[in-house]
């Protein structure tokens, strides 16, 4: 047996409470090496006599590891664990806080040999907003959704043209009114959750060169009107979520300003972080001495230091403000991981305190366990999860194989209600759109959606994919809205699958998952809530034969029990 | 090569900041598995092609487990870094954020392959007081250290017997007066922390069933003494240490018998965890249904809810009143474990608020990490790393092969700096005493005692050891002070052993450490600091040869070249 395989963290995503008395527990051990994993448990003041037994469940295969779960209860909240692991090899180990031993009766019974969860705390529990795991979000670009109100157009606004490719000075005139105005669109579409890229007083068209965090951008309209907004979109039953940069400021701040001017002696000279003074805008490391830090290596955005009363005070100000008076529901944070964690806590304190279901998503790149255990983030833009999707589906440069086992990597590194908090989206502003990394193929456009609506997490749709729109790399993707395709047969492919989202949202936003190959090499979605969903997927060339024993509720080139190239099928069984 | 062997964590004790520009990196493989670990890391918004490497060492040998280690340079304050690993069989490969990869010129300039550490905020930065570096500590049973007032000794003191067995009731008249009497003998003893078991009203001769923390026990005196107490430590160079129980409260406490008689009318209702009214006191998990939750199963000790925010002031104005008033320097916390840590993040910011270098040490008898990443606790009780040196010096349960892999995986569960802070000790007021678990054997103590003190971590002693005294477990292990085995042989040598602790605290507290075991089976510790401190142990029954080359400091049954059993020797090189 591998033994320096056999790992397990407490009090981390391999160990973590789910309710008062119950707790999930996972355990790793190297792929097909080990045979069966036992807990034995009991509460941390009883005999080890008193052990119960739970043989774990073998949850999924990842690259090289296989995961185990088990859910324990805790009858006076408390509990001592130990593994058995039983390997392909026969031999029989124990694993426990002082590491591996053989296992034994006289092991068994040491208290040593078991981990401890000393009390399980509601308060220390990892929890998400249940709302979001009946959510289907739409993004919106706001310049570029729908121009409702011709009087506040910029100078230079352009003609409304689908087919435009915009450059990155363009305004189409898109704004607030144009939202509302479609808010019954969105209804019909069917999604539930409206995320604005930034909608504040900035001067260009994406508006993440913020000039002032309270006001709303003069070009898409005044705060009567965003109000309005919100009350609308409540009123449909749809949540709303802003956009907002909190790493850095613009160069023409107010703040920054004053610093290059007044140096040590500005009241701003402790907001940023400065290495020496005067200070020098540069361009780049290789341009001589950097002397303050910067997003990037861009000398017009120099970093706030989040670890100054002042500046947290400044950006919990606007972060409240748009709740308390406005009534958004969440935040999508810009930059997210280069902020301190310090921060980022006292953040989720004091929006949580106005709304308990607050929900807060970092865009993060990269795996994002250090923000995600409950004090900081509800969630992450899923980039590490949905770019392998895409991996394979779309760049064919993963197998199905490979991607099986990234993804169950991938759900493992976090507990499972984070997993079903996070934000999974396959195209976005800051990438090509889902059809042109496609090829232009609908079908294969529409089954990849329709593996990643499938998944744990609260799906996104970036604005006109529901249209068929294609684009390539920003700001291609950032087309006028196309409105004269509503209606067509890929119009409505996407409002079944938001559909059957929305009606199965139990078992889809809050059941397990498991993914594997079918022996035949389709990848098969497992689902299973308060029904048993089962999605089958075909991403090879070949026809391959499905016998489909439930209700089929959704499907694509799936005939006569043959599902074809970008072909699905999902049946729902009881 | 064992893959799923391989590990790394982000911002966890495998990455660590160090320093303003500086982070420690950990790596993980099976034991004897792999060749070489070559980190490849540069700026997160350079190209990969800027890339530097760096070897990691092997900086220690597990259980199961190789740990590699490196120190990185952040010029920008971020860094993109990955893994390259060459198998013992050759095998090739790249460990990054999305797993594992082959090693090629493509996998390797692919973004995807690289951990990422956003940037290094100070803030976040994990850090332990420096002056715990350089402490060795010494506890104090207060009723059994020194009677220095007669008069306000209890009804019933026995007689200052060192010989006598006490029975759980005794009192025996040790007081704050006895402690401040015998500062000069702490002071020539060369101990410059004390730590003092609870001192706060109530009614046992332990005290730890307060009944008012914000009183002085009559038994031992009185806020002024306590004042001048403290005062005089400070004036030796010695820092102070209390003992605090916030888990739960005494039954006879006033919140308590406000509930017993209110129930849910009761203003402290809410302080406890109260699962039905009325509240019925209950004798354990068999005696019918508890419905209160208490510390393990004594229905005296409810458990305090700090998760309500009257609790949590009521247990801060306790902490805080104690710095601010009478400038203690550190608590140690009662069953620390069971208490939630959203509570111990609101203590350690109150507490460091007043003095930033406090120390905080819990009360952890299992392994710690979740309360040790800086916003918590500066340390714990460090058991899991000292009983397993009793089982193999003491008990002879584990091998000295064991042993120096089981110190090293407990080692590897922390940064550099808790492992600094880290409370070592081998008896305490809770265990038998370390001459009687060494079967009163003095060599065989005063051997284990300099193997705890090279250690890395704070070493305590337990009044008493110094004399030589012995007791078998609470409340034999408390036995009143026994005054005439000062200037003994062995107090001498102890005395020399604290002595040397004290003037090589510069490599002995903030030096690196590694243990391995010589080819002739002897228990290196090796300690780099601004010295190189070699020590050897012979644990076995045999005379095993020793060369020695630099200058010996301290040694025991060591002579013409020969150490034997019980025997060390201490080598001083440059």
């Amino acid at each position: 047996m591998q033994l320096a395989a056999l790992k397990h963290r407490t009090e981390s995503e391999d160990c973590f409470v789910i309710s008062q008395h119950h707790v999930r527990i996972r355990f790793h051990s190297a792929k097909n090496d080990v045979k069966k994993v036992i807990v034995h448990y009991t509460d941390n003041y009883l005999d080890t006599k008193t052990d119960k037994t739970v043989a774990m469940t073998k949850a999924g295969q990842g690259q090289v590891t296989d995961y185990w779960v088990a859910t324990l209860k805790a009858p006076y909240r408390r509990l001592k664990y130990t593994f058995e692991v039983v390997g392909q090899d026969d031999s029989h180990k124990i694993v426990g806080d002082r590491g591996i031993k053989d296992f034994t009766a006289a092991n068994l019974a040491a208290d040593s040999s078991y981990f401890k969860l000393p009390y399980l705390h509601e308060i220390d529990q990892t929890k998400t907003p249940d709302w979001i795991k009946n959510t289907v979000w739409y993004q919106i670009f706001p310049e570029r959704f729908a121009n409702g109100d011709k009087n506040n157009d910029p100078q230079g606004t352009k003609p409304w043209n689908p087919q435009d490719h915009p450059g990155r000075e363009d305004f189409y005139g898109g704004d607030l009114q144009g939202i509302i105005d479609h808010l019954d669109y969105l209804k019909e579409l069917g999604v539930n959750g409206l995320y604005l890229c930034p909608v504040f007083k900035a001067s260009s068209n994406h508006k993440y060169d913020t000039i002032d965090y309270l006001q709303i951008d003069p070009d898409f309209g005044d705060k009567d009107l965003f109000a309005k907004f919100v009350s609308e979109a409540h009123k449909r039953g749809m949540k709303v979520m802003l956009d907002a940069v909190f790493n850095h400021l613009g160069g023409q701040s107010m703040q920054w300003q004053d610093v290059i001017k007044n140096g040590t002696k500005s009241r701003f000279a402790s907001w940023f972080h400065i290495n020496h003074f005067p200070v020098k805008p540069y361009q780049g490391p290789e341009a001589g001495g950097p002397n303050y830090d910067t997003f990037a290596f861009e000398g017009q955005m120099p970093k706030l230091n989040t670890a100054n009363p002042a500046v947290q005070d400044f950006l919990l100000e606007i972060a409240t403000y748009w709740v308390k008076y406005f009534d958004i529901d969440a935040w999508r944070l810009d930059v997210a991981n280069e902020v301190d964690h310090h921060f980022w806590r006292k953040f989720h304190d004091a929006l949580t305190a106005i709304k308990p279901d607050f929900y807060i998503v970092g865009e993060i790149w990269h795996s994002a366990r250090p923000w995600l255990n409950g004090d900081e983030f509800s969630a992450v833009m899923n980039y590490p999860y949905t770019l392998q999707i895409e991996e394979h589906f779309l760049h064919k440069t993963k197998t199905a194989q490979e991607l099986v086992a990234a993804l169950t990597d991938q759900l493992m590194m976090y507990r499972d209600c984070t997993n079903q908090a996070m934000m999974n989206m396959l195209d976005s502003h800051d990438t090509a759109r889902l059809l042109t990394l496609a090829g232009e193929n609908k079908a294969l456009a529409l089954q990849t959606l329709t593996f990643m609506f499938m998944q744990t997490g609260s799906p996104c749709i970036y604005y006109g994919t529901e249209m068929g729109m294609t684009g390539g790399e920003d700001p291609d993707c950032r087309k006028p809205m196309d409105w004269q395709k509503e209606g067509t047969p890929f119009w409505y492919k996407v409002q079944k699958l938001i559909a059957f989202r929305n009606n199965h949202a139990a078992t889809l936003g809050n059941g397990t998952i498991s993914l594997s190959l079918t022996s035949t090499g389709l990848i098969k979605v497992k689902r299973i809530g308060t029904e048993k969903i089962t999605a089958l997927f075909n991403t090879s060339p070949d026809k391959i034969a499905v016998s489909t024993n439930g209700q089929v509720a959704l499907s694509q080139n799936f005939a006569a029990g043959q599902l074809a190239e970008h072909g699905f099928v999902i049946e729902l069984a009881n």
